[in-house]
Protein backbone atom coordinates (compact mmCIF):
# COMPACT_ATOMS: atom_id res chain seq x y z
CA UNK A 1 0.00 0.00 0.00
CA UNK A 2 1.30 3.53 -0.59
CA UNK A 3 0.52 6.77 0.82
CA UNK A 4 1.47 10.38 1.26
CA UNK A 5 1.26 10.76 4.95
CA UNK A 6 1.27 7.50 8.08
CA UNK A 7 0.36 8.33 11.68
CA UNK A 8 0.77 6.02 14.53
CA UNK A 9 -1.67 6.56 17.42
CA UNK A 10 -5.05 7.09 17.18
CA UNK A 11 -5.76 9.76 20.65
CA UNK A 12 -6.30 13.58 19.88
CA UNK A 13 -3.22 14.70 18.65
CA UNK A 14 -3.06 12.03 15.84
CA UNK A 15 -6.40 12.14 14.73
CA UNK A 16 -5.96 16.07 14.51
CA UNK A 17 -3.17 15.59 12.57
CA UNK A 18 -4.75 13.35 10.12
CA UNK A 19 -7.93 15.62 9.93
CA UNK A 20 -5.28 18.53 8.93
CA UNK A 21 -3.22 16.28 6.50
CA UNK A 22 -6.24 14.86 4.83
CA UNK A 23 -8.19 18.15 4.71
CA UNK A 24 -5.34 19.22 2.66
CA UNK A 25 -5.89 16.54 0.24
CA UNK A 26 -2.98 14.37 0.64
CA UNK A 27 -3.62 10.79 1.28
CA UNK A 28 -4.00 10.10 4.62
CA UNK A 29 -3.30 6.82 7.18
CA UNK A 30 -4.13 6.63 10.41
CA UNK A 31 -3.05 3.51 12.61
CA UNK A 32 -4.13 2.38 15.93
CA UNK A 33 -6.78 1.50 18.52
CA UNK A 34 -8.57 4.31 19.84
CA UNK A 35 -9.56 2.71 22.48
CA UNK A 36 -5.88 2.53 23.67
CA UNK A 37 -5.62 6.42 24.07
CA UNK A 38 -5.29 7.67 27.46
CA UNK A 39 -8.08 10.16 26.78
CA UNK A 40 -10.46 7.21 26.67
CA UNK A 41 -11.08 6.79 29.91
CA UNK A 42 -11.51 10.35 31.16
CA UNK A 43 -14.07 13.03 31.26
CA UNK A 44 -12.99 16.47 29.64
CA UNK A 45 -14.26 19.70 30.51
CA UNK A 46 -11.30 21.71 29.81
CA UNK A 47 -11.14 21.72 26.19
CA UNK A 48 -11.94 25.32 24.88
CA UNK A 49 -15.77 24.75 23.31
CA UNK A 50 -16.73 21.12 24.63
CA UNK A 51 -18.16 22.28 28.05
CA UNK A 52 -18.27 18.51 29.01
CA UNK A 53 -17.45 15.30 27.02
CA UNK A 54 -16.48 11.69 28.01
CA UNK A 55 -13.15 10.71 26.14
CA UNK A 56 -15.29 7.90 24.36
CA UNK A 57 -17.42 9.94 22.45
CA UNK A 58 -14.79 12.87 21.57
CA UNK A 59 -12.22 10.08 20.31
CA UNK A 60 -15.04 8.86 17.94
CA UNK A 61 -16.31 12.02 17.07
CA UNK A 62 -12.52 12.90 15.57
CA UNK A 63 -11.80 9.53 14.29
CA UNK A 64 -15.57 10.15 12.07
CA UNK A 65 -14.22 13.76 11.63
CA UNK A 66 -10.38 12.41 9.83
CA UNK A 67 -12.77 9.67 7.60
CA UNK A 68 -14.69 12.42 6.46
CA UNK A 69 -11.65 14.16 5.14
CA UNK A 70 -10.59 10.87 3.57
CA UNK A 71 -8.34 9.38 6.48
CA UNK A 72 -7.83 5.83 6.00
CA UNK A 73 -8.30 4.41 9.46
CA UNK A 74 -6.43 0.67 10.21
CA UNK A 75 -7.32 -0.26 13.56
CA UNK A 76 -3.96 -1.98 13.82
CA UNK A 77 -0.97 -2.18 16.43
CA UNK A 78 2.26 -0.83 14.14
CA UNK A 79 5.13 -3.52 14.64
CA UNK A 80 7.99 -1.70 13.18
CA UNK A 81 9.11 0.88 10.80
CA UNK A 82 12.43 1.53 8.66
CA UNK A 83 13.75 4.29 6.91
CA UNK A 84 14.05 3.77 3.11
CA UNK A 85 14.49 5.99 0.17
CA UNK A 86 12.42 9.21 0.19
CA UNK A 87 10.28 7.68 2.78
CA UNK A 88 9.42 5.09 5.20
CA UNK A 89 8.21 1.50 5.45
CA UNK A 90 5.48 0.89 7.73
CA UNK A 91 4.65 -3.14 8.97
CA UNK A 92 1.58 -3.84 11.10
CA UNK A 93 0.88 -6.33 13.43
CA UNK A 94 -2.00 -7.58 10.59
CA UNK A 95 0.66 -7.58 8.35
CA UNK A 96 0.27 -5.11 6.47
CA UNK A 97 3.12 -3.10 4.38
CA UNK A 98 2.95 0.73 3.75
CA UNK A 99 4.83 3.12 1.79
CA UNK A 100 4.63 6.40 3.23
CA UNK A 101 6.49 9.71 1.98
CA UNK A 102 6.21 11.32 5.62
CA UNK A 103 5.10 9.34 9.32
CA UNK A 104 3.98 11.40 12.32
CA UNK A 105 4.54 9.49 15.12
CA UNK A 106 1.83 10.14 17.98
CA UNK A 107 2.00 7.02 20.02
CA UNK A 108 1.64 8.84 23.57
CA UNK A 109 2.57 7.59 26.78
CA UNK A 110 1.78 5.37 29.23
CA UNK A 111 1.50 6.30 32.74
CA UNK A 112 3.41 3.52 34.52
CA UNK A 113 1.27 1.06 36.49
CA UNK A 114 1.31 0.52 40.42
CA UNK A 115 0.41 -3.25 39.10
CA UNK A 116 -2.41 -3.41 42.71
CA UNK A 117 -5.29 -5.04 42.62
CA UNK A 118 -8.56 -2.99 41.43
CA UNK A 119 -6.16 -0.81 39.50
CA UNK A 120 -7.31 -1.66 36.04
CA UNK A 121 -10.91 -2.42 37.15
CA UNK A 122 -11.41 1.04 38.47
CA UNK A 123 -9.41 3.13 35.88
CA UNK A 124 -11.46 5.99 35.31
CA UNK A 125 -13.88 5.18 37.60
CA UNK A 126 -12.13 6.43 41.14
CA UNK A 127 -8.52 5.73 39.77
CA UNK A 128 -6.64 8.29 37.49
CA UNK A 129 -2.98 8.88 36.01
CA UNK A 130 -3.19 12.77 35.93
CA UNK A 131 -4.37 15.15 38.59
CA UNK A 132 -3.95 17.87 36.39
CA UNK A 133 -6.27 16.03 34.34
CA UNK A 134 -8.83 15.10 36.87
CA UNK A 135 -8.74 17.12 39.81
CA UNK A 136 -11.90 19.08 39.57
CA UNK A 137 -13.76 16.02 39.40
CA UNK A 138 -12.82 15.40 43.18
CA UNK A 139 -13.72 18.69 44.29
CA UNK A 140 -14.33 18.11 48.45
CA UNK A 141 -13.52 14.24 48.58
CA UNK A 142 -11.13 12.17 49.91
CA UNK A 143 -8.42 11.17 47.36
CA UNK A 144 -5.03 9.37 47.95
CA UNK A 145 -1.78 10.16 45.83
CA UNK A 146 0.27 6.96 45.29
CA UNK A 147 4.16 7.50 44.28
CA UNK A 148 7.37 8.98 46.13
CA UNK A 149 9.15 11.22 43.64
CA UNK A 150 8.55 15.52 42.89
CA UNK A 151 5.70 14.46 40.27
CA UNK A 152 3.71 13.25 43.46
CA UNK A 153 4.34 16.05 45.82
CA UNK A 154 3.04 18.44 42.68
CA UNK A 155 -0.07 16.49 42.63
CA UNK A 156 -0.77 15.91 46.06
CA UNK A 157 -0.58 19.99 46.59
CA UNK A 158 -2.31 20.50 43.30
CA UNK A 159 -5.56 17.78 44.75
CA UNK A 160 -5.38 19.94 48.37
CA UNK A 161 -6.89 22.98 46.76
CA UNK A 162 -9.60 20.55 45.58
CA UNK A 163 -9.98 17.71 47.67
CA UNK A 164 -11.52 17.64 51.53
CA UNK A 165 -8.33 15.60 52.53
CA UNK A 166 -5.58 14.26 51.19
CA UNK A 167 -3.51 11.08 51.99
CA UNK A 168 -0.15 10.64 49.84
CA UNK A 169 1.38 7.04 50.20
CA UNK A 170 4.83 6.51 49.15
CA UNK A 171 7.05 3.83 49.27
CA UNK A 172 10.16 5.66 49.44
CA UNK A 173 10.62 9.26 49.12
CA UNK A 174 12.35 11.16 46.64
CA UNK A 175 10.98 14.41 46.46
CA UNK A 176 12.91 17.91 45.71
CA UNK A 177 13.30 19.95 48.87
CA UNK A 178 11.19 23.33 48.03
CA UNK A 179 7.72 20.85 47.50
CA UNK A 180 8.55 18.42 50.45
CA UNK A 181 9.21 21.96 52.46
CA UNK A 182 5.59 22.93 51.11
CA UNK A 183 3.75 19.24 51.49
CA UNK A 184 4.83 19.80 55.09
CA UNK A 185 3.27 22.95 55.35
CA UNK A 186 -0.23 21.94 54.26
CA UNK A 187 -2.16 19.10 56.24
CA UNK A 188 -1.77 16.44 53.67
CA UNK A 189 -1.36 13.04 55.47
CA UNK A 190 1.91 11.64 54.23
CA UNK A 191 1.47 8.03 54.91
CA UNK A 192 5.16 7.10 54.53
CA UNK A 193 6.98 4.01 54.24
CA UNK A 194 3.23 3.01 52.77
CA UNK A 195 2.58 0.53 49.63
CA UNK A 196 -0.55 0.13 48.27
CA UNK A 197 -2.39 -3.42 48.39
CA UNK A 198 -5.60 -3.15 46.67
CA UNK A 199 -7.97 -0.71 45.55
CA UNK A 200 -11.47 -1.35 46.03
CA UNK A 201 -15.04 -0.06 45.60
CA UNK A 202 -18.47 -0.97 43.84
CA UNK A 203 -19.54 1.08 40.90
CA UNK A 204 -16.91 3.57 41.74
CA UNK A 205 -13.55 3.57 44.41
CA UNK A 206 -14.55 3.33 47.88
CA UNK A 207 -11.31 2.74 49.55
CA UNK A 208 -7.70 1.45 49.52
CA UNK A 209 -5.91 -1.41 51.50
CA UNK A 210 -2.21 -0.81 52.52
CA UNK A 211 0.05 -4.15 53.16
CA UNK A 212 0.07 -3.49 56.25
CA UNK A 213 -3.68 -3.89 56.43
CA UNK A 214 -4.60 -0.23 57.21
CA UNK A 215 -7.51 1.00 55.05
CA UNK A 216 -8.16 4.26 53.62
CA UNK A 217 -11.48 5.50 52.75
CA UNK A 218 -11.68 7.33 49.39
CA UNK A 219 -13.09 8.23 46.11
CA UNK A 220 -10.50 8.98 44.09
CA UNK A 221 -6.57 7.10 43.58
CA UNK A 222 -4.19 9.23 42.27
CA UNK A 223 -1.36 6.90 41.09
CA UNK A 224 1.43 9.34 40.08
CA UNK A 225 4.70 7.06 38.77
CA UNK A 226 5.88 8.67 35.79
CA UNK A 227 5.91 7.78 32.43
CA UNK A 228 6.75 4.97 30.28
CA UNK A 229 6.65 6.21 26.64
CA UNK A 230 6.23 4.12 23.39
CA UNK A 231 9.62 4.49 21.88
CA UNK A 232 10.83 1.35 20.19
CA UNK A 233 9.26 2.64 16.71
CA UNK A 234 11.25 6.16 17.37
CA UNK A 235 14.04 3.76 17.25
CA UNK A 236 13.73 1.78 14.28
CA UNK A 237 14.05 5.26 12.66
CA UNK A 238 16.87 5.91 14.41
CA UNK A 239 15.02 8.69 16.83
CA UNK A 240 16.68 8.41 20.09
CA UNK A 241 14.22 9.76 22.51
CA UNK A 242 15.56 11.62 25.61
CA UNK A 243 16.16 9.34 28.94
CA UNK A 244 12.07 10.40 29.65
CA UNK A 245 11.22 8.87 26.77
CA UNK A 246 10.42 12.49 25.11
CA UNK A 247 11.29 12.80 21.52
CA UNK A 248 12.56 16.19 20.33
CA UNK A 249 10.67 18.17 17.95
CA UNK A 250 10.89 21.86 16.68
CA UNK A 251 8.25 24.59 16.27
CA UNK A 252 7.12 22.74 13.11
CA UNK A 253 6.76 19.53 14.75
CA UNK A 254 10.00 17.94 12.73
CA UNK A 255 12.09 15.71 14.31
CA UNK A 256 15.77 15.06 13.86
CA UNK A 257 14.67 12.38 11.00
CA UNK A 258 13.65 14.30 7.76
CA UNK A 259 9.81 13.48 7.03
CA UNK A 260 9.37 12.14 10.54
CA UNK A 261 7.09 14.25 12.52
CA UNK A 262 5.91 13.69 16.00
CA UNK A 263 3.30 15.32 18.04
CA UNK A 264 1.23 14.74 21.43
CA UNK A 265 2.35 13.22 24.73
CA UNK A 266 5.48 12.04 23.42
CA UNK A 267 6.62 15.26 22.90
CA UNK A 268 6.33 16.26 27.11
CA UNK A 269 4.01 17.75 28.99
CA UNK A 270 1.81 19.10 29.66
CA UNK A 271 0.09 16.42 29.03
CA UNK A 272 -3.11 18.29 28.10
CA UNK A 273 -5.74 17.44 25.31
CA UNK A 274 -5.56 21.07 24.38
CA UNK A 275 -1.85 20.60 23.97
CA UNK A 276 -2.10 17.86 22.02
CA UNK A 277 -4.49 18.65 19.35
CA UNK A 278 -2.47 22.22 19.25
CA UNK A 279 0.50 20.31 18.01
CA UNK A 280 -1.65 17.42 15.89
CA UNK A 281 -2.77 20.17 13.83
CA UNK A 282 0.81 21.34 13.43
CA UNK A 283 2.45 18.16 12.43
CA UNK A 284 -0.32 16.98 10.29
CA UNK A 285 0.12 20.75 8.42
CA UNK A 286 3.40 20.09 8.37
CA UNK A 287 3.80 16.70 7.14
CA UNK A 288 0.94 17.59 4.61
CA UNK A 289 3.24 20.52 3.09
CA UNK A 290 6.17 18.69 2.85
CA UNK A 291 4.61 16.02 0.96
CA UNK A 292 3.27 18.74 -1.84
CA UNK A 293 6.68 20.68 -2.00
CA UNK A 294 5.05 23.38 -0.50
CA UNK B 1 -8.51 45.52 41.07
CA UNK B 2 -5.72 42.79 41.92
CA UNK B 3 -5.48 39.75 40.31
CA UNK B 4 -3.33 37.05 39.45
CA UNK B 5 -3.23 35.89 35.67
CA UNK B 6 -4.75 38.72 33.42
CA UNK B 7 -5.19 37.68 29.89
CA UNK B 8 -5.49 40.35 26.97
CA UNK B 9 -7.89 39.00 23.72
CA UNK B 10 -10.71 37.02 23.67
CA UNK B 11 -10.47 34.64 21.15
CA UNK B 12 -9.58 30.46 21.38
CA UNK B 13 -5.87 31.09 22.55
CA UNK B 14 -6.70 33.94 25.10
CA UNK B 15 -10.49 31.52 25.74
CA UNK B 16 -8.39 28.13 26.56
CA UNK B 17 -5.55 30.14 28.57
CA UNK B 18 -8.27 31.56 30.89
CA UNK B 19 -9.59 27.66 31.10
CA UNK B 20 -6.98 26.25 32.51
CA UNK B 21 -5.37 29.27 34.67
CA UNK B 22 -8.95 30.05 36.52
CA UNK B 23 -9.36 25.88 36.72
CA UNK B 24 -5.83 25.82 38.64
CA UNK B 25 -7.65 28.33 41.18
CA UNK B 26 -5.70 31.20 40.45
CA UNK B 27 -7.58 34.21 40.00
CA UNK B 28 -7.91 34.86 36.63
CA UNK B 29 -9.35 37.82 34.30
CA UNK B 30 -9.94 37.66 30.44
CA UNK B 31 -10.09 40.82 28.91
CA UNK B 32 -11.46 41.59 25.56
CA UNK B 33 -14.68 41.59 22.88
CA UNK B 34 -15.22 37.48 22.02
CA UNK B 35 -17.03 39.09 18.83
CA UNK B 36 -13.55 40.86 17.33
CA UNK B 37 -11.92 37.29 17.56
CA UNK B 38 -10.99 35.98 14.21
CA UNK B 39 -12.67 32.78 14.30
CA UNK B 40 -16.09 34.64 15.02
CA UNK B 41 -17.38 34.88 11.19
CA UNK B 42 -15.90 31.43 10.14
CA UNK B 43 -17.32 27.79 9.84
CA UNK B 44 -15.43 25.46 11.82
CA UNK B 45 -14.75 22.19 10.90
CA UNK B 46 -11.06 20.96 11.35
CA UNK B 47 -11.09 21.45 14.88
CA UNK B 48 -10.83 17.71 16.64
CA UNK B 49 -14.01 16.41 17.95
CA UNK B 50 -16.68 19.29 16.48
CA UNK B 51 -17.78 18.32 13.42
CA UNK B 52 -18.78 21.45 12.62
CA UNK B 53 -19.42 24.63 14.55
CA UNK B 54 -19.79 28.48 13.86
CA UNK B 55 -17.34 30.36 15.36
CA UNK B 56 -19.73 32.74 17.25
CA UNK B 57 -21.17 29.70 18.93
CA UNK B 58 -17.59 28.16 19.88
CA UNK B 59 -16.26 31.14 20.76
CA UNK B 60 -19.53 32.15 23.69
CA UNK B 61 -18.98 28.13 24.58
CA UNK B 62 -15.47 28.91 25.56
CA UNK B 63 -16.47 32.01 27.45
CA UNK B 64 -18.98 30.59 29.76
CA UNK B 65 -16.32 27.31 30.24
CA UNK B 66 -14.13 29.96 31.48
CA UNK B 67 -16.72 31.57 33.43
CA UNK B 68 -17.22 28.32 35.28
CA UNK B 69 -13.83 27.78 36.40
CA UNK B 70 -14.15 31.29 38.06
CA UNK B 71 -12.51 33.70 35.10
CA UNK B 72 -14.09 37.05 35.30
CA UNK B 73 -14.52 37.90 31.93
CA UNK B 74 -14.58 41.79 31.06
CA UNK B 75 -15.77 43.03 27.50
CA UNK B 76 -13.29 45.81 27.69
CA UNK B 77 -10.32 47.05 25.42
CA UNK B 78 -6.72 47.04 27.15
CA UNK B 79 -5.45 50.40 26.24
CA UNK B 80 -1.95 50.88 28.29
CA UNK B 81 -0.05 47.82 29.80
CA UNK B 82 3.05 48.96 31.86
CA UNK B 83 5.85 46.68 33.70
CA UNK B 84 5.84 47.53 37.67
CA UNK B 85 7.13 45.15 40.64
CA UNK B 86 6.55 41.74 40.48
CA UNK B 87 3.93 42.69 38.11
CA UNK B 88 2.25 44.48 35.34
CA UNK B 89 -0.78 47.45 35.59
CA UNK B 90 -3.15 46.94 33.06
CA UNK B 91 -5.74 49.75 31.81
CA UNK B 92 -9.01 49.55 30.00
CA UNK B 93 -10.63 52.21 28.09
CA UNK B 94 -13.27 52.03 31.21
CA UNK B 95 -10.81 53.69 32.98
CA UNK B 96 -10.40 50.07 35.03
CA UNK B 97 -6.96 49.82 36.46
CA UNK B 98 -5.67 45.94 37.25
CA UNK B 99 -2.64 45.07 39.10
CA UNK B 100 -1.60 41.49 38.16
CA UNK B 101 1.23 39.06 38.79
CA UNK B 102 0.99 37.61 34.87
CA UNK B 103 -0.05 39.06 32.09
CA UNK B 104 -0.95 36.68 28.65
CA UNK B 105 -0.98 38.50 25.63
CA UNK B 106 -3.42 37.02 23.10
CA UNK B 107 -4.26 39.86 21.00
CA UNK B 108 -4.99 37.73 17.72
CA UNK B 109 -4.04 39.20 14.39
CA UNK B 110 -5.95 41.51 12.41
CA UNK B 111 -5.59 40.01 8.85
CA UNK B 112 -5.03 43.64 6.10
CA UNK B 113 -8.30 44.68 5.00
CA UNK B 114 -8.82 45.46 1.10
CA UNK B 115 -11.24 48.01 1.60
CA UNK B 116 -13.64 47.72 -1.18
CA UNK B 117 -17.17 48.16 -1.23
CA UNK B 118 -18.61 45.12 0.44
CA UNK B 119 -15.47 43.81 2.05
CA UNK B 120 -17.31 44.00 5.21
CA UNK B 121 -20.72 43.49 4.82
CA UNK B 122 -19.95 39.88 3.03
CA UNK B 123 -17.64 38.67 5.84
CA UNK B 124 -17.98 35.40 6.79
CA UNK B 125 -20.47 34.95 4.07
CA UNK B 126 -18.26 34.51 0.89
CA UNK B 127 -15.74 37.07 2.26
CA UNK B 128 -12.19 35.08 3.95
CA UNK B 129 -9.13 36.34 5.26
CA UNK B 130 -7.27 32.54 5.51
CA UNK B 131 -7.53 30.32 2.46
CA UNK B 132 -5.95 27.50 4.34
CA UNK B 133 -9.13 27.89 6.98
CA UNK B 134 -11.42 27.95 4.47
CA UNK B 135 -10.57 26.39 1.67
CA UNK B 136 -12.81 22.70 1.98
CA UNK B 137 -16.18 25.21 2.07
CA UNK B 138 -15.35 26.35 -1.66
CA UNK B 139 -15.38 22.73 -3.31
CA UNK B 140 -16.05 22.64 -7.16
CA UNK B 141 -16.76 26.71 -6.87
CA UNK B 142 -15.31 29.78 -8.76
CA UNK B 143 -13.26 32.01 -6.38
CA UNK B 144 -10.91 34.63 -6.53
CA UNK B 145 -7.84 35.71 -4.51
CA UNK B 146 -7.23 39.26 -4.05
CA UNK B 147 -3.32 40.31 -3.19
CA UNK B 148 0.33 40.15 -4.63
CA UNK B 149 2.56 37.97 -2.78
CA UNK B 150 3.78 35.02 -1.98
CA UNK B 151 0.82 34.21 0.28
CA UNK B 152 -1.35 35.59 -2.27
CA UNK B 153 0.59 32.69 -5.17
CA UNK B 154 0.18 30.21 -2.15
CA UNK B 155 -3.32 30.70 -1.22
CA UNK B 156 -4.14 30.68 -4.97
CA UNK B 157 -2.56 27.12 -5.50
CA UNK B 158 -4.34 25.55 -2.60
CA UNK B 159 -7.55 26.63 -3.66
CA UNK B 160 -6.96 25.31 -7.14
CA UNK B 161 -7.10 22.15 -5.51
CA UNK B 162 -10.96 22.49 -4.07
CA UNK B 163 -12.74 25.25 -6.48
CA UNK B 164 -13.23 24.85 -10.02
CA UNK B 165 -11.67 27.90 -10.72
CA UNK B 166 -9.56 30.52 -9.71
CA UNK B 167 -8.80 33.76 -10.19
CA UNK B 168 -5.64 35.88 -8.92
CA UNK B 169 -6.52 39.36 -8.51
CA UNK B 170 -2.96 41.23 -7.87
CA UNK B 171 -1.93 45.28 -8.24
CA UNK B 172 1.36 44.61 -8.04
CA UNK B 173 3.14 40.97 -8.33
CA UNK B 174 5.92 40.30 -6.02
CA UNK B 175 6.11 36.16 -5.50
CA UNK B 176 8.70 34.05 -4.72
CA UNK B 177 10.00 32.31 -7.91
CA UNK B 178 9.14 28.97 -7.55
CA UNK B 179 5.70 29.61 -6.24
CA UNK B 180 5.13 32.03 -9.47
CA UNK B 181 6.30 28.76 -11.70
CA UNK B 182 3.83 26.84 -10.06
CA UNK B 183 0.94 29.09 -10.65
CA UNK B 184 1.93 29.32 -14.41
CA UNK B 185 2.32 25.80 -14.59
CA UNK B 186 -1.36 25.92 -13.47
CA UNK B 187 -4.64 27.02 -14.92
CA UNK B 188 -5.25 29.90 -12.67
CA UNK B 189 -6.26 32.60 -14.15
CA UNK B 190 -3.64 35.48 -12.95
CA UNK B 191 -5.50 38.93 -13.62
CA UNK B 192 -2.19 41.60 -13.01
CA UNK B 193 -2.75 44.49 -13.36
CA UNK B 194 -6.03 44.52 -11.62
CA UNK B 195 -7.25 46.04 -8.81
CA UNK B 196 -10.91 45.25 -6.86
CA UNK B 197 -13.50 47.86 -6.55
CA UNK B 198 -16.50 46.22 -5.13
CA UNK B 199 -17.76 42.83 -3.79
CA UNK B 200 -21.60 42.08 -4.89
CA UNK B 201 -23.85 39.99 -4.14
CA UNK B 202 -27.19 38.60 -2.31
CA UNK B 203 -26.96 37.35 0.83
CA UNK B 204 -24.09 35.09 0.19
CA UNK B 205 -21.31 36.87 -2.47
CA UNK B 206 -21.92 36.27 -6.14
CA UNK B 207 -19.16 38.06 -8.17
CA UNK B 208 -16.80 41.21 -7.75
CA UNK B 209 -15.93 44.66 -10.30
CA UNK B 210 -12.97 45.44 -11.03
CA UNK B 211 -11.49 48.84 -11.34
CA UNK B 212 -11.42 48.57 -15.10
CA UNK B 213 -15.13 47.66 -14.75
CA UNK B 214 -14.81 43.78 -15.85
CA UNK B 215 -16.81 41.88 -13.72
CA UNK B 216 -16.02 38.11 -12.28
CA UNK B 217 -18.73 35.78 -11.78
CA UNK B 218 -17.29 33.99 -7.83
CA UNK B 219 -18.57 32.65 -5.03
CA UNK B 220 -15.70 33.18 -2.68
CA UNK B 221 -13.24 36.30 -2.16
CA UNK B 222 -9.90 35.37 -0.54
CA UNK B 223 -8.06 38.38 0.64
CA UNK B 224 -4.69 37.67 1.10
CA UNK B 225 -2.89 40.77 1.97
CA UNK B 226 -0.73 39.53 4.83
CA UNK B 227 -1.30 40.78 8.85
CA UNK B 228 -1.20 43.11 11.05
CA UNK B 229 -0.65 42.50 14.61
CA UNK B 230 -1.72 44.57 17.75
CA UNK B 231 1.63 45.01 19.10
CA UNK B 232 1.48 48.98 20.46
CA UNK B 233 0.83 46.64 24.08
CA UNK B 234 3.94 44.36 23.90
CA UNK B 235 5.93 47.05 23.14
CA UNK B 236 4.25 48.82 26.29
CA UNK B 237 6.22 46.10 28.09
CA UNK B 238 9.34 46.19 26.31
CA UNK B 239 8.46 43.26 24.10
CA UNK B 240 9.76 43.74 20.59
CA UNK B 241 7.34 42.07 18.01
CA UNK B 242 9.18 40.76 14.82
CA UNK B 243 9.10 42.92 11.61
CA UNK B 244 5.88 40.45 11.30
CA UNK B 245 4.53 41.14 14.45
CA UNK B 246 5.22 38.21 15.49
CA UNK B 247 5.83 38.01 19.44
CA UNK B 248 8.39 35.21 19.87
CA UNK B 249 8.21 32.46 22.60
CA UNK B 250 9.53 29.52 24.02
CA UNK B 251 8.02 26.13 24.50
CA UNK B 252 6.00 27.13 27.87
CA UNK B 253 4.61 30.32 25.61
CA UNK B 254 6.79 32.67 28.18
CA UNK B 255 8.33 35.93 26.25
CA UNK B 256 11.24 37.29 26.60
CA UNK B 257 10.16 39.63 29.53
CA UNK B 258 9.18 37.27 33.44
CA UNK B 259 5.60 36.71 33.98
CA UNK B 260 4.32 38.09 30.23
CA UNK B 261 3.00 34.81 28.07
CA UNK B 262 1.56 35.13 24.86
CA UNK B 263 -0.34 32.69 23.02
CA UNK B 264 -2.26 32.53 19.62
CA UNK B 265 -1.94 34.03 16.06
CA UNK B 266 0.25 36.46 17.62
CA UNK B 267 3.06 33.71 17.75
CA UNK B 268 3.29 33.14 13.96
CA UNK B 269 1.92 31.07 11.71
CA UNK B 270 0.06 29.05 11.19
CA UNK B 271 -3.70 30.49 11.82
CA UNK B 272 -5.03 27.73 12.64
CA UNK B 273 -7.80 27.07 15.58
CA UNK B 274 -5.97 23.93 16.99
CA UNK B 275 -3.02 25.28 17.15
CA UNK B 276 -4.10 28.46 19.07
CA UNK B 277 -5.91 26.51 21.74
CA UNK B 278 -3.00 24.51 22.44
CA UNK B 279 -1.00 27.39 23.07
CA UNK B 280 -3.56 28.67 25.12
CA UNK B 281 -3.52 25.85 27.19
CA UNK B 282 0.33 26.11 27.58
CA UNK B 283 0.44 29.58 28.75
CA UNK B 284 -2.45 29.43 30.87
CA UNK B 285 -1.09 25.98 33.09
CA UNK B 286 2.53 28.19 33.16
CA UNK B 287 1.15 31.60 34.61
CA UNK B 288 -0.68 29.94 37.02
CA UNK B 289 2.45 27.64 37.77
CA UNK B 290 4.38 30.83 37.98
CA UNK B 291 1.84 32.88 40.22
CA UNK B 292 1.37 29.52 42.31
CA UNK B 293 5.42 29.52 42.47
CA UNK B 294 5.54 25.78 41.69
Amino acid sequence: MQTDVTIIGCGPAGIQAAIHSSRKKVRTILIGHPEKSAIFGHEVENYFGIKFINGRDLVDAGVHQAEQFGTKVLREEVVKLEKIDNGFKVLTDHDKEIITKAIILAPGISRKKLGAEGEKEFYGRGVSYCAQCDCNFFRGRVVAVVGGESEAAASALLLKEYASKVYWVADELQVAEPLMAKVEESDIKVIHPGKVKRIFGDKLVTGIELEDGRVLEVKGVFIELGAKSSMELALDINIIPDPSGKIKVDEDCQTEVKGAFACGDVTGKPWQLARAVGQGCIAGDNAAKMVKGE
